[in-house]
């Protein structure tokens, strides 16, 4: 039997639908996000689509991670395109509550992760990631998910939310996948809707930056230094490139490492003219480019 | 059958038991306390008692709401007491974790309510109800009941609780009960134990100052600041005592109002030499001194 694909859009509404799911055994896999998906996005629900009996995508441009003077008005939104994706990899509900259902008169509390969102994006996105954990919290109490799935793309959003999850006691699976990729090996992001040709080469030093330091660190380079100064010098020979931050921190503290032991990641994020593009690699995984 | 009560010492422990009783149709109510129990902790307990199929107790008493130099160290904890009481009105389970199981090594999110928590109590305990909020997002999620009991002594607690459970979209009812009073009128409190023979008296002010404003408030007088200053003089008649705060706020935003209208609270807190008393009265309510 075909069931069709359900849209909520009240905080009450998905609880009670959830809270009788679970009732009845059925294991509930979710997958948060801001809408237009690409196939970095398709990738994550076909995971949870694994991994639970329901799988439930909210939709939801959440204004409070969005900083003065970025890109929230022209964040790209699409829902009839996205329930169409989200219909043919077998979605079950599509969760898009409203701003009043989501933030109404009187709102004021926030969930904030300390030390891990200092560094990295935390450094020019004050208050992101404060906005990120909040409304997770408030995505998670409304679906009440078994599992979740978030993309190692945004790496410290990742582990963020692994952070709170486990300091809030949440009893909640988080699942990380790995970066999907376009064509020529720029990670998939909704904001690449905004690169203009002439931006795209630029856009692809990101990448091929991650290769070269692969290529380093499978020569026998450890020292972070020489790595960092190695990227930074082949992205800044791309036009159009101005370099946020580009660091190797350790995975699980996300602080700055001089030397490579442990699970250590390369994260960057660059401006490509007015576009912010993040990338990340995990010495010793793979990279598909 | 009689079912012993359990003691439960790990988050993951009371999560399976919970999640197996909600799987099977139980209401879950819980009472998250400090320990060392008095009959306003027992009040809450019968409440709960009513109100779900299982009623589970938690005993910690929580650093991160104690501020440095307040009385961590020596709040009265009687383990051994309180199993028994507990066990006298018919309690399921008293949840009792340690700080390692609450805040392990890494630990560094808080939840945090913002406007309600900086009047009142929040102006001189910074910090005290982001610990008080953080620690019940803790166990809310542990225990996940369907219903929480609090006291309205700690009036601002339970307003804060309210907010937090209502803006993280928690799927929990908060239950507020009544200001339970030993015999002379002293509103319990497990902090009650500190005052020395010769300081009742002076503790007595409180509860007869609420009084004294209920009476004022029945003669129909609406002017705020006449209240306070009435108030005021009586507490500072009485020797030991130095006012920390007395107020008049309204109870959803807990702002300073100055003509009561809507519902409104008459606030204090008065420290007896070194013991610090609050106690409050919403204006229409009984009061039974």
């Amino acid at each position: 039997m075909y069931v069709e694909m359900k849209i909520v859009r009240s905080v009450r509404e998905m609880q009670r639908m959830s809270e009788s799911l679970r009732n009845t055994g059925k294991i509930i896999s979710f997958v948060p996000t801001m809408g237009y998906f690409h196939e970095g996005h398709l990738s994550l629900m076909r995971e949870g689509r694994k991994r639970g009996d329901c799988l439930m995508v909210s939709i939801y441009v959440n204004p409070t991670q969005f900083g003065p003077g970025e890109d929230f008005e022209r964040y790209p939104r699409d829902f009839e395109r996205d329930r169409n994706l989200a219909d043919g990899v077998g979605v079950d509900v599509i969760f898009s509550p409203d701003d009043r259902e989501m933030y109404p008169e009187y709102y004021q509390t926030n969930v904030n992760v300390e030390r891990v969102t200092q560094n990295l994006c935390g450094l020019s996105r004050p208050g992101h990631f404060r906005g990120v954990t909040t409304v997770c919290a408030k995505l998670f109490n409304s679906v009440k998910p078994h599992v979740t799935i978030f993309g190692k793309k945004d790496f410290q959003q990742f582990v963020t939310i692994k952070r709170m999850v486990q300091d809030l006691n949440m009893d909640l699976e988080v699942v990380g996948m790995p970066t999907v990729r376009e064509a020529d090996g720029i990670a998939m992001s909704s904001r690449n809707v905004y690169l203009k040709a002439h931006e795209r080469e630029s856009a692809l030093s990101l990448s091929r930056s991650l290769k070269m330091a692969k290529g380093m660190y499978e020569k026998g380079e450890r020292n972070a230094r020489n790595i960092l100064e190695a990227v930074k010098k082949f992205i800044e020979e791309h036009p159009y490139t101005r370099i946020d931050y580009v660091k190797i921190c350790d995975t699980t503290t996300l602080e700055d490492v001089d030397h490579l032991q442990g699970e250590t990641v390369l994260a960057l994020a660059v401006r490509i003219d007015k576009t912010r593009l993040i990338d990340n690699y995990v010495f010793g995984d793979v990279l598909d480019i």
